[in-house]
Formats: C-alpha cells, structure tokens, sequence
C-alpha cells in the first residue's frame, strides 16, 4: 500500500460512508487526494493559535477553487467546551455556510473532536475533513468518527459519531510537534499493538530507537499500521456496541489521572500510557498475563519517553473518576485488560480490592 | 390497528433502531407500552413550565421503579437554544447519568427538539423516549428523529438524527392545549394529506369540524394516520437525502415568515400554513394545480383556523430569508411543490420572478 513517493493510502470500510486515510510526507498539499471526497460547497478551516501560523495557508491552497473561511481557536483541551463547539457554528451560521459545506479540522486532537463535533450538528451533518498535525491525532481521533466536547464532569460526555470524508495525515507537521506530544501519540501506537497485534508489538519494540528519532519511513509506517487496525475495529463497530470499546485500553485509567490532575496538567496520551500499565498490572494479578509480559509492556512504554506510574492519588478518589467513564453500564466497572499481549477483553468482574491494590502500587513514590 | 380501549399502534420501521408509536386517551399511564422499549437505567423528565404542573406527576408515575430526575425549563420556543441543551446536559452530567439511562421528553415540539438533541449528544447518544403533550409534537416532531435547537441565524440549524425508542401520544393532554397551538398542529395534519394521501386529504375535509371540536376519535385516527404517513417516508429515507424532503412542504416560505416576523411571534404551524398556501400558489402558477385545487387547500387551511396570507413583508427580504433554509443546496433555493394534491414533488427549478409575485401576492393587505 506505499508507493515511490512515501504515501500510504488505506480506507475506512464504512458501506457508503466508507472514507480513504491518507498519510506520508506532504499529504498536506495534495489537492489531488481530495478529488472525489468533497462536497462541492465551501469550507470553514477550523485550526489553532499553534498550528495555524504554521499549515493554514498549506491547508487553504490545497482547498483552493473554493471558498474557503477560517476559525482559530486558542490551543489547548481547556478549549474543548461547549462554548468553543458554539464559536463554530456561529462561524458556520453566520457565514451562511449551506449543507453542502465542509468543516476541515486542522491541528489535533482537541481540534479534531471539536470540530467534528460541530459538523456532526450544523444542519444535523455537514463534511468533515480531518486534517491532523499531531501524532496522537494521526493514529486515533481522526480515525472512527468518534467527536466531542468535554463537560467539567468529564471527558467527551458531550458528542457524536460521525464519520470523516477524509483523512490527510501529514508526516512533515510532526517536525514541528514537541517531544513530550510525539511521546504522548506513541503511546496510542503502543495500545494497537497491546489489544490487536502481537507482530506490530514486536515491531515497536525494534523501531522504538527510530520512532523516537521521528526517522520518516518507520514513523509513516507505524501511523498507517495503527490506522489500519483501528479502520478494521471501527469497520466492524461503528458505535462502540461490543468489539470498538477494545480501543479503551488504559482510557479508564487514564481518564481518572487527567481528571483528578486537574485536566490540561497530562496530556491524554500521558494518562493512557500510565493507564496501560495499570490495565497490564491488572491482568497480571487476575492470572492472564506473565509478569516477563507484565515487564514488557512497562519496558516499551518507558522506552517511548512515556511515565509508568501515577501522582500520588489516593486510591479511592481513583475508584470515584473512573466511575464516570462512559465505559460503565449500569453502574458497574468495565474494564479492557489483556488476555495475553496483542489479545484485549473487556471485563466487568475485577474485583474492588484487587483494582485498588493495583491503584495504590502503580504510583509515584510521594 | 385500533383496541378497544381507543389504543391505536403503529411502528417506524427502521430495522434494529424501529419504535412503536402509541396513540390515544390515557397512554401517558401506560407503563405497560414501555416494558421492553426503555434501557435498565436512570431517567431525566424534561419538561416546561407549562406542562410539568398538569402532567408531570402522571409520566413519573409511569417510570416508577426507577431512579428519575426532572428538569423543567421556561416554556417556549425563545428557551431553544445551544444555552438550554448545556442545561439539559449539565443535568445529566452532574446527575452522573450513564450509558443506560434514558431522556423523557414531555412538552410540544421544543422540548422534544431540545431533550432530544442533548440525548443525542449525551456520551454520543443515549435512549430517547418521546411523551408530545401538543398536537404538533404528536403528528410530527416527537417522530422521525430529527431533533434541533433554534440559532439567531435559523431555525434549527444545529440538530442531529436520533430516533427515540418510544412514542407515547395521549390524546388526553390535547384537552388543555390553547385553541391556537392546536390549530398549529393541524397544520402538519393537513400537510401529510397534501404531499402523500388525497384520500386522507379528502377525510379531513370531511373531519375537520369534528377535529376542531377534539372529538377523541376523529382526532386520535389522524394522529395515527399522520404518524403512520410519516413512519412510511422517515422508515424509506431516515436521513433526508432524497423523499423525506417532501415533508417540508411549506416550510421554506413558513422558516421566512418566523424569521421576519420574530421568533416566536408566529407559531411554526401558522407559518407552515401559510407557507402551504404559498406553495400551492407557487405550483397553481407552474401550471401543475388547477385554480379549484388551489381553492380547496386554501379553503381546509382557513376551516382548521389557521392563517392563509403573511404579514406584510417585502418578497425580496422573504426571499433572502428562504435563503438561509436548510433546504438550500449548493445556493440553490430547492421547494417542495404539488405535483396534484396527494403528491408532491421537489423543484429548484422555480423562476425567481414568478416566486416574488407568490410573495407578493399571498399577503395581508397592510
């Protein structure tokens, strides 16, 4: 799936809302990869104080022949609000934008889910055009159809599933994105490998040196592979009714560590790398998993420049954050823990103490 | 379809997503209808100011057996708005709500709108249980799925598709409603005839004394046979590319009345009436109706005491005012027409000159 120019192409298997992902160098100003994806309306370009001054105009000349508005929101998940979603459509009502418009989300995460949030609701569904410039970005929330706004409750209670028309996953924007944000989007790239893929598993832990040193072919590969299994998962699951809440490894967890932090002090990828851990420690002391796997996966989230142990929380308030996780159905704990390494199921049978004995050691030392 | 309780049931054939529909006197009492539709887990009753103090007690009576939180909202369509659906979900984000619980919308079509809208978008969906207390909830916005709230720009500009899992339309709570809003409802009654069944069509006309004096069974049969038009076209095309359009007849020209006129200032029923003169009109003009058609729609219009000319709004900002209308594609201003009374049609085919004379003609004498 790669050609001579470093693109790989790969399709999100949807029936007729079916989408091409895209990724390699300079993706971002391939105008011709977009030929058949777009509606024929104009686009509202929605990025961030960060990304904008650096891949506006490549993502607007891409669009040209259109017309083409822009929105640029302050940088950062504490943005991720109601009030930003409405910034969004205010743009889009007030620039009379019509239900054949396109709303192409420039940037990461938080823009992404924003974005595609609002072009899940303006006229009840316009395009979206998922332009990501981060690594964690790249590998997961541009991929699925998964959008949303944070409540002070708790992460992306507020949203929708809907489906990108397209992907362009640039790999020269993340020359620009700071080490602590590579690391955090690795460890979604980890996750695959955990709950799906034993051989890309062990493929990481080989690449990690080159990953690390953003070395262009190994990290376009490690981005189109992830894509690929996350496509395959969403394929099958659309709306996280069984097999896609795989894709929850360590979130749980890490929802708990962004939440009682405080959120904005870890970033996501941070809080899931630590919560991967737990979801391995977890599955160790229920008998699944070898401790030498237990050892692996500590070892290789540690290798990608990523923390294995939580602040010093106390057990119990963990307990409560994860209550309000949206994996919880009917007030019971479900967890996805590892049968064995590239092999995920979700369980709601761990028992209180167990969990809490595993909350209190998978912590930093106070 | 009718037990002799005055029961009358019809499903919205949407395969794993399809809904039953209740219709007729004391079905807001009926836990029984809703014993295999609800999730096991909690529920918010959203309602109004006006509503709650006559029905409130009775739907969570209904619900016993279950933890319910209500939440009452001011009453009318000013309070549809991105403001009051953070309220909704602030409700059940705070009231920690999960997956598994439900929104029971009880009012007209704003709360049914609005709490379907936050249901929508809570976790990404959640179930959805429609309780219309008004007749235009009940023949058209409590079914089907689309839900919206209002932007300063347009009318329900910002929305989703989200089918509930149940219908509960007590004809009982018609007792109470005011002459006006009742007239309102008809209007959607008599569109369903207009674009889909002459036989209906020709019923009414023959009904519409009885429907106006509420006798139960007159009115709880074109309840029923409006929902069950209306289950046909949502169950052929959920999502509004293609037939379910023609449920739109009136709408453009009624959206533009609304906005002219100031929401709230006229009700959506009086301005799709009018705006169902104006197609018709529109349509006698092209040619396709004949004058003694256009006499008859004009005619059941003004015998459900419902307006048949707008204010006296000059047609160029009419026209402007159509152009913010969802329906418009690609700039395109697309109408639904009368091909013959009982079908209708879509047309973006309609000379700018010949829509101004409509504008200009179906007015109040000022």
């Amino acid at each position: 799936m790669k050609t001579p120019d470093g693109l790989r192409s790969l399709r999100v298997g949807l029936g007729d809302r079916a989408y091409p992902i895209h990724v390699g160098p300079g993706v971002l100003s391939r105008a011709d990869l977009l030929a058949d994806c777009l509606p024929g309306g104009d686009v509202l370009l929605v990025s961030n104080e960060t990304v904008a001054p650096l891949y506006l105009e490549t993502a607007r000349a891409t669009l040209a022949g259109r017309r083409v508005e822009t929105l640029v929101l302050p940088d950062g998940e504490a943005y991720k609000t109601l009030e930003s979603f409405g910034r969004v459509l205010d743009a889009l009502a007030s620039g009379r934008f019509h239900r054949d418009c396109c709303v192409a989300a420039l940037g990461g995460g938080v823009i992404g889910d924003l974005a595609g949030f609002a072009a899940a609701s303006y006229q009840r569904g316009v395009a979206l055009l998922q332009l990501p410039t981060t690594l964690l970005a790249q590998v997961d929330s541009s991929v699925g159809g998964k959008t949303a706004v944070n409540h002070p409750v708790g992460k992306n209670l507020i949203g929708a599933f809907h489906q990108p028309v397209a992907v362009l996953a640039d790999t020269d924007t993340l020359a620009t994105l700071p080490a602590r944000e590579y690391a955090a989007g690795l460890a979604e790239v980890i996750k695959y490998g955990l709950i799906l893929d034993a051989d890309f598993l062990a493929w990481l832990e080989r690449h990690m040196p080159a990953l690390l040193a953003r070395a262009p072919g190994p990290v376009a590969e490690a981005i189109a592979r992830s894509c690929d299994l996350k496509a395959r998962v969403v394929a099958e699951d659309e709306r996280e009714h069984g097999r896609r809440a795989l894709l929850n490894l360590g979130h749980t967890f890490g929802h708990a560590i962004e939440a009682l932090a405080g959120y904005g002090e870890w970033l996501h990828g941070e809080a899931v790398a630590v919560g991967m851990v737990m979801a391995a420690e977890t599955s160790h002391r229920l008998g699944w998993i070898a401790a030498a796997d237990l050892a692996r996966v500590r070892s290789l989230v540690s290798a990608a420049g990523l923390p294995v142990a939580a602040p010093d929380f106390a057990p119990e308030a963990m307990l409560t954050a994860m209550g309000m996780d949206k994996k919880v159905i009917g007030g019971r704990l479900r967890l996805v823990l590892l049968r064995t390494l590239g092999d995920a199921v979700v369980s709601a049978d761990v028992p209180r103490e167990l969990l809490l004995g595993v909350l209190s050691d998978v912590r930093r030392a106070s």
